[in-house]
C-alpha cells in the first residue's frame, strides 16, 4: 500500500505542475497579444529612430532609446557594455546603368554591398561578364574576366520551402563574390539581389575581401531582382554592351558602441544565465523592422511578459541587444568573451532574427538528450500552434556561447516573405503585423519560462 | 516460406506507394512554386477586373475570364451553372459625422453593410446609445433605445490565437445588429468593424433583416476601428452628441448569374466526384483578393498542377468557382441542388476561403473513421510544414453538399492577418505573397491527389 500511495502522489504532482505550466503559458500568450509592448516600441524604433547600421547616429540612439525602455520595466539591473565596432557608410545614392550603345543607357537599381569600396572617381564602365556563381567564374578564362565587371546572377531556389535555405543557397556569391573576381582582375561585381520577390529594390548586405591586398580590392553592389533580369535579357542580346556603376561608399575607423542588457536575477539560482536576444544594429536601407527591430522588441518584452504574468524566474534572465550583427558580429563576441571571463554559467541562450512573422517553433542547436528534454514540451505549445520543434542553428550573435552544456535555440518564424524585405528599403515598420510579432514574443517566453522552471539538465 | 513471400510484397508495396505518393507531392509543390499560375491569375482578377459583388459587372467579366482561363487548360469539360443572384449596390460614398455641438463635426469612416437599406433622404441624424452587443441591447429601457442609432462596439478578442474564433464571436452584431435595434424602435445601426487591427477603414459584410416589416427596417453601417473607439470615448464625454450618417445603397431584382465548373474526368472512377473550389463573388470596396480571389485561382491550379504533375485522376476532379458566398450562397445551393438531382455521387469536396496566406493545414467534416484515414497522410506533407489536421467546418459553399458520406474540408491558412483586409478596400492584391498563395494550391492539390488515390473507405 504504502508503494501505491507514492505513486498516486507522483502522478498529482506531474499533472499539476503541467496544469500549472499550461495556465502560465496561456497568461503570457494573453498578455501579449492584449497588453504587449513590442508593436510600441517596434514603432519607435523604426518610425522615430530609423536605420541603425554600427556606428551611425541611428545606432547609438537606439542604444539610448532600448536602455530607457528597459531601465522603466523594473529589471534588476540594466547596463550597457561597450564594444568596438566597423564604421561603414554609404556615401551618395548609387548611380548605376547599362549602356546598348554610346548614350543609350537605361538606368538600373542598384545599392553598394556592406564593406564594399568606392568606385574610383569617374566610376566604373565596362563590359560584363554573366555567371551562376563562383564556382563557374572559376572555370572561365583568365582573359575574358579581366577588366569586365562579372554579374553573379544565381536566383535563389523557389521551390525550397524554407526560404533561408535558399538564402543559404546563394549567399555566398554577395559575400565572396568580389573576392573572387577581384583576384581574376575583374573591374567591379554586380549581384543579384538575394529577394525571392520580383521587384525593384536592391537587397545589402555584408562582404568580404579576406587578405586581398587593397590593389585587388573592386567595387560590388547588388541589383534589384528585375533589373538583374533585365540585364541577363540584354547580354543575351548582345554580349558587348557595358555597364555602368557609381557608389562613394566608405569603411571608416572603428568607432564605441554597446551591447545593451537588462537581468532579472533569479531567486533560486542566481548564478545560472538564460539570455534571450536580438540585434539592435541594422542595415541602412530601411528601418530594420524585421531585421532585426522584431527581435530586438520580442526580447525586451520576454522579461516584461514573465513579469507580468506573475512569473518570479528561478535563474537569471537577460535580454541583449546585440550590436554589430549585420557586418562585425562583434557585440556578439564581446558579450560571451566577458561572460567567459567572468566564468557566468549560461545554460539557455535564445535568439530571434528571423523577422517578426508567425512564429512556427524554434531550431536547437543542444544535445540530444537536452532535445528529447525539449520535446516533451512540445504538447503546452498546440494551442498556439506552434509545432516546430527541430535541431539545427539558433542564432548568429549567441553563436560564440556554444560550449559542451549551453542550450542554443532560434526562434523559426514563417519564412515565406522574410526575403521580401531582408536588407532593402522595404524593411519598414508597416511590412510588421502587430498579432504576429505578439506571438513571438509569447512564443520565445513560454520556452524561456520552461527552461527556467526546468533547466537544461536530463531528466 | 510462402507466407514470408507473401508479407514481404506487400511491405515492398506499401513502401512504394509512400514513395510514390512522396514524390507526387514534391513534383505538386515544386510545379505551384516556381511554374504555378495563381499569382498570375489573381493579378488579373484583381486588377484588371477588380471588385466582383454579385449582379455586378466586374462578377459578370470574373465568370467571362475564368471559364476562359479554364477553357485554356485542356480540361475534359468547362462549363457555366446559371443560378439566380441577389443584387445590392452600395450607391453614393457614404458618409457620416459626429456632431458635439450645432456645426462642430468630426467625419468618420463608414460603410454601408451588404444589404442594408438607404437612409433617409437627408440621412439620419440622432444621439447614440452603444452597447457591447444584442444582448446588452435587450435589457435596455425601451425608452432609451427609441429613435436612437444604436452603436454595436464589442472588439473581437485578441487573445484567441485562431480569428475565424474572434470574428464568431462578434459577427452577430453585424448580420442581426439592424434587426433587433429595427424591432426596438431605433433609427439606425452602427457597427464597430470587425478588423483586429486599429485603422481607418470600415470593413463591410452582410446582414439581414429577418422578416421584420419594411417600416421596421433601418439602414446599419460599420464604422473603422479607430473611429469606433473615437466614438466611443466622445460619448463617455457626453452622451447627447449626436451622428448623422447617409447612405443611399439599393436591394434591387435578382439577376442571372453563374458558377463557372471545369472538370478532369476521372479514369477509373468517372461517376464518383471530387470537388475544389473558392467563390468568384467579392465584396465592392477592395477587389477581393484574399476574399476569395485566392480561393479562386488556387482552386483553378489544382486541376492544372495535377496535370502539370503527370497525374492522371482515377475519379472525376470538379473545380467549381461559387457565384454569391457573400450575400446569398446561391451559387453553392445551386451546385448541390443540381449534384442532387443528377444523384451525383460527390465523396469529397475542398473550400479555399481563409485568405491566400502560409498554408498551416485543414480541417476537416467527416467521420472518425475517415479522419483516422486522413491522419495517414499528415506525415507526408511534414516536409511542406503542414501540421494542421483537425475536425471541425470546412466551406460555405460546400455546406450544402454535406450528407452522411461526403466529406468536406476547408483549407487552414495561417489566420493572423486576414481581418485587417476582410471585406475592406484593403483587401488587394498587393496584401498577397506570391509563394504563400503558391504553397496554400500545392497543398490543395496534395490533398485532392490522395483522396483521388484512395478514396473515402476506411481502411
Amino acid at each position: 500500500m504504502k508503494h501505491l500511495f507514492l505513486v498516486l502522489i507522483i502522478f498529482i504532482s506531474i499533472d499539476i505542475s503541467a496544469q500549472n505550466d499550461a495556465n502560465n503559458i496561456k497568461k503570457i500568450y494573453s498578455n501579449s497579444l492584449t497588453n504587449g509592448k513590442s508593436y510600441e516600441w517596434l514603432e519607435h524604433l523604426s518610425n522615430k529612430i530609423g536605420a541603425r547600421l554600427s556606428g551611425s547616429l541611428g545606432a547609438e540612439r537606439a542604444v539610448a532609446y532600448t536602455r530607457a525602455e528597459l531601465e522603466g520595466l523594473g529589471l534588476d539591473k540594466v547596463w550597457l557594455q561597450p564594444v568596438m565596432v566597423p564604421k561603414w557608410v554609404r556615401g551618395l545614392p548609387e548611380l548605376a546603368y547599362i549602356e546598348t550603345m554610346p548614350g543609350k543607357t537605361t538606368q538600373v537599381n542598384i545599392c553598394a554591398l556592406g564593406g564594399s569600396v568606392e568606385t574610383p572617381n569617374g566610376g566604373v564602365r565596362a563590359q560584363v561578364i554573366e555567371v551562376s556563381g563562383i564556382e563557374e567564374l572559376k572555370t572561365i578564362r583568365l582573359d575574358r574576366i579581366k577588366g569586365k565587371i562579372v554579374f553573379f546572377n544565381r536566383p535563389m531556389q523557389a521551390d525550397l520551402i524554407d526560404t533561408f535555405e535558399a538564402y543559404g543557397g546563394c549567399a555566398d556569391q554577395r559575400y565572396a563574390g568580389a573576392m573572387e573576381a577581384g583576384k581574376l582582375g575583374a573591374v567591379g561585381v554586380i549581384v543579384r539581389s538575394l529577394n525571392l520577390r520580383m521587384d525593384d529594390y536592391p537587397h545589402t548586405g555584408s562582404m568580404t575581401y579576406g587578405d586581398l591586398p587593397v590593389s585587388q580590392r573592386i567595387p560590388s553592389a547588388a541589383i534589384s531582382t528585375n533589373h538583374a533580369d533585365l540585364l541577363s535579357t540584354m547580354l543575351a542580346l548582345d554580349p558587348t554592351i557595358t555597364f555602368f556603376f557609381k557608389q562613394t561608399c566608405k569603411q571608416l575607423a572603428d568607432v564605441e558602441s554597446y551591447n545593451v542588457i537588462g537581468q532579472i536575477t533569479g531567486s533560486q539560482f542566481p548564478d545560472e544565465y538564460i539570455v534571450v536576444g536580438g540585434h539592435l544594429d541594422s542595415w541602412d536601407l530601411g528601418d530594420g523592422s524585421h531585421d532585426d527591430g522584431a527581435g530586438v522588441v520580442q526580447s525586451m518584452d520576454v522579461l516584461r511578459l514573465l513579469k507580468e504574468s506573475g512569473i518570479k524566474p528561478k535563474r537569471s534572465i537577460r535580454v541583449v541587444l546585440f550590436m554589430n550583427e549585420e557586418n562585425g558580429l562583434r557585440g556578439g563576441k564581446k558579450y560571451a568573451e566577458i561572460a567567459k571571463s567572468k566564468n557566468e554559467n549560461h545554460i539557455f541562450a535564445l535568439e530571434s532574427d528571423s523577422g517578426g512573422f508567425t512564429p512556427r517553433g524554434f531550431s536547437f542547436d543542444c544535445s540530444e538528450d537536452v532535445f528529447n528534454k525539449v520535446l516533451g514540451w512540445k504538447d503546452l505549445f498546440k494551442p498556439y500552434l506552434i509545432h516546430y520543434f527541430e535541431q539545427g542553428g539558433s542564432g548568429a550573435d549567441i553563436g560564440p556561447l556554444k560550449n559542451d552544456r549551453i542550450v542554443l535555440a532560434g526562434l523559426k518564424p514563417d519564412s515565406q516573405r522574410y526575403f521580401d524585405y531582408h536588407h532593402a528599403s522595404t524593411d519598414v515598420f508597416s511590412a510588421v503585423n502587430k498579432r504576429e510579432l505578439e506571438l513571438g514574443a509569447a512564443t520565445m517566453a513560454s520556452l524561456v519560462y520552461l527552461f527556467d522552471t526546468y533547466g537544461i539538465d536530463a531528466e
